[in-house]
């Protein structure tokens, strides 16, 4: 059966224009539109769904691990905002001010968060007393805002969907375990449920969070070369506990400041997923986390039977516990099967009257685009056994694209070709200091250090810009 | 074993002083605490996980009904909020103003969501183009911010959090059938989950929602004899549709208007589980919605294979798909046992060296104290039955509490009569008129028509305020 060339046309090849194609398959796959406020979308069902898979994975992944869920108020005063020296410097030139409640000017003016390291604060100031008061672990989803100038949809936006976590500790060495662990949650979860290879490591000052010591990052790479920070885990010594004077007493009865932590994961996740998984027909979700796995497509569906049959099929598929809809519309097979693919559906189940004869079905990876002809009776296991191997799949593919686009340079001239030759990771030594990272952006037309990898290679014994005595093997690349 | 005095000492009796009952449940049930930003509270783990648990299961029933879930941005342009002409008056005066983004002026200032319909109505407006898009059904869980004067933790905020579903439909009869199916939804999950009996039916033009034609609520009794406005379901024909000229081209071709409809439900349902259930010790919380529904408390743990036992005991709840948790902490048993009852977890489990001898454990109702002896090896199937009925038991109190407090009257001097001598709904007859509602209201001190009943008796032939021809029959009572 033809696919319908009307909808594929829909969407730009993407090595012809990789934005324009973005922008394509967001739109044709319906994940979000424009709204009438410049900078924030609309979050459409089919896009919105892929959230809520992300948010009930990670947020099992998180209690696993202790983590308790709150909700903190989405207004922060002036004041509080600028407790923290380093923290307000970075973050006030881009939030949102409230100035009027109802018809009256507010004596103070009051920010829309634009992440809530001090509203958690502000609590546990008042609230934290004991070594038995201690860690609290909490993290809540919610919105934030940053008034950014340029915008695109789910990479970066002036409002956004997010978690936030916070923690404190009686002391450093938890407070880094707690930065560790949930990076590691991050990772996995980009592993094992987006199939999204990373590569892993800690910012260095010029990158890192405003008002962190440490910022761990993953970064993933999008189909165009370009990296893309997927979340970050951020320690922060004491500094935030001493800004609010947290202190509490300890088991000796002295007073001691707390150790704090903070970790994020944004709506930018679902730009992964397209950039790394998605093809010129448009968008593929990894089987763990579509909110369909799916579509019986009934052929003929007019004829005798065949809608019954599909029906069945689909219930039992349901009851087998995956996630299935059935595309009964009255459009043509293979309109259907375009849009099915374009959608991201990782499979459809082709089932007509000459299947039914058979007593078979016919699955279509979405991945591969290979026919699989499976007696009915045998669906839901090859069915489950597919799903993990398109699973499998797409992780082995972008691992190797990954692989195929990180090399490795000496000396800027060196990284520079390699950069325009190829876009990628480059991995190459760095002395540690911000000037050099200046000139590396500067001489490549915007490369910046990714991170400083968590597996360390003594590439050479030199800085790759200034030839002084190298400190650490850095990734750079171009990014989001 | 003795209850901890201090513990139960610090909450107030209920019928001594209610408002204070509820402030101090809030406070040692640990749900909510007073944030920096007036107005606004902190929901806390253990609140925020019982609105965890209302979301599970209404975001399940919803979607049983074919809702799918969206996200819109928190901001509202004046000029959209303006486009309804009730609608604004509604709002307007209780909104809170952006005006500033990052160190500009706005050219138009923006409001944060006070309800969303003109951000639905706007997207629709752009997209809906032929019966084919019809029927929308979305819903959205976000926070909306109302500048209210006077708040209480749950019940009124200046933010708190909801969902808010918006549908619109080809016919006014598809919408009417949409308002009243999530009406439904919302009388099953306070009845089913939640365990509060309901008085059902349809607000008079005074009380309904700004800029909808009808709408229908359900409304509960507080302890205190108050009714509390539980959820709303509002039909509003095709005026928001004219006001956003959403038009779409029906199957004959022609050009026509949608209908639609809006319905939510927010966290002063957690305000509505407290104050029905809840008693001089503290929160009781229904088995169903109770994010821990029992307590594992071992006694003399520091015995030989005491806390062992209890583990075990633990993890064969939760293998069996009970909410566990064991408290092993360094307390006495007395001081657990009275931290238990004060956070509302419906059970506990008392196990000691004696109860370990003799094969068995003590299962505690927190309803009515009741002490039940299971053998071991029968626990998982006796717990579960003794969640049903603790279940059962609070509905059918909260129910004799309602008839108990539900009278009728034919004349206001009855209405006052009665409503000053017993604190609780009154039925009587109305004629219609807005007029007669202000009148009630002035000379009861403030007694409302809660809802015209869907169930009505004919108790009298006339108004029971101004004598006239008697319309319906009517709820009235003081409410949140």
């Amino acid at each position: 059966m033809a696919k319908d060339k009307k909808l594929v046309e829909a969407i730009t090849s993407r090595d012809e224009d990789f934005a324009q194609w973005y922008t394509d398959v967001v739109r044709e796959a319906k994940l979000c539109d424009y709204s009438g406020v410049k900078g924030c979308i609309n979050y459409l069902p089919n896009g919105y769904a892929i959230w809520e898979k992300i948010q009930e994975n990670l947020d099992r992944r998180f209690k696993e691990t202790g983590v308790e869920n709150v909700y903190l108020p989405l207004l922060i005063p002036e004041s509080l905002l600028q407790k923290e020296k380093d923290h307000i410097e970075g973050f006030a030139p881009e939030v949102a001010w409230v100035t009027h409640g109802g018809q009256e000017k507010l004596t103070e003016r009051m920010c829309i968060r634009p992440t809530s390291e001090v509203m958690f604060c502000d609590i546990w100031s008042r609230t934290v007393q004991s070594y038995r008061d201690l860690p609290k672990v909490w993290n809540q989803w919610c919105s934030v805002m940053r008034w950014e100038k340029s915008t695109r949809p789910f990479l970066r936006g002036r409002e956004f969907l997010w978690q936030e976590g916070h923690t404190i500790h009686a002391t450093p060495e938890e407070a880094e375990a707690r930065t560790l662990t949930m990076l590691n949650v991050y990772r996995d979860f980009y592993e094992e449920e987006l199939a999204i290879p990373l590569v892993v490591g800690r910012k260095t000052d010029s990158e890192k969070f405003a008002g962190a010591r440490d910022t761990y990052t993953i970064e993933a790479l999008m189909h165009d070369g370009q990296a893309l920070q997927s979340a970050t885990s951020h320690f922060f010594g004491e500094k935030f506990a001493d800004a609010f004077d947290i202190k509490f007493t300890d088991k000796n009865n002295e007073l001691s400041s707390v150790y704090e932590t903070s970790w994020g994961l944004a709506t930018r996740t679902i730009g992964a997923i397209i950039m790394v998984h998605g093809d010129d027909d448009g968008l593929i979700l990894p089987p763990r986390i579509a909110p369909v796995q799916t579509r019986v497509i009934p052929v003929a569906q007019h004829k005798d039977g065949v809608l019954d049959k599909a029906n069945e099929l689909l219930n039992g598929l349901k009851e087998a516990g995956f996630r299935a809809k059935i595309d009964d519309s009255d459009k043509s097979p293979g309109w259907k099967f375009s849009e099915q693919e374009m959608l991201g559906i990782p499979t459809r189940i082709e089932m007509g009257p000459k299947d039914i004869e058979k007593g078979q079905v016919v699955i279509v990876r979405r991945d591969t685009r290979e026919k699989i002809s499976v007696p009915i009776d045998a669906v839901t296991d090859k069915f489950a056994e597919i799903l993990e191997d398109i699973q499998k799949n797409l992780f082995d593919k972008a691992k190797k694209f990954l692989d195929d686009h990180t090399d490795t340079a000496v000396t800027l001239d060196e990284m520079n070709e390699k950069i325009q030759a190829k876009r990628g990771f480059i991995k190459a030594m760095w002395c540690g200091e911000a000037s050099c990272e200046d000139m590396v952006k500067d001489q490549t037309g915007g490369v910046t250090s990714r991170c400083i990898s968590e597996v360390q290679e003594q590439l050479s014994d030199v800085c790759v810009c200034c030839g002084e005595k190298a400190k650490y093997m850095v990734y750079w690349g171009k990014s989001y």
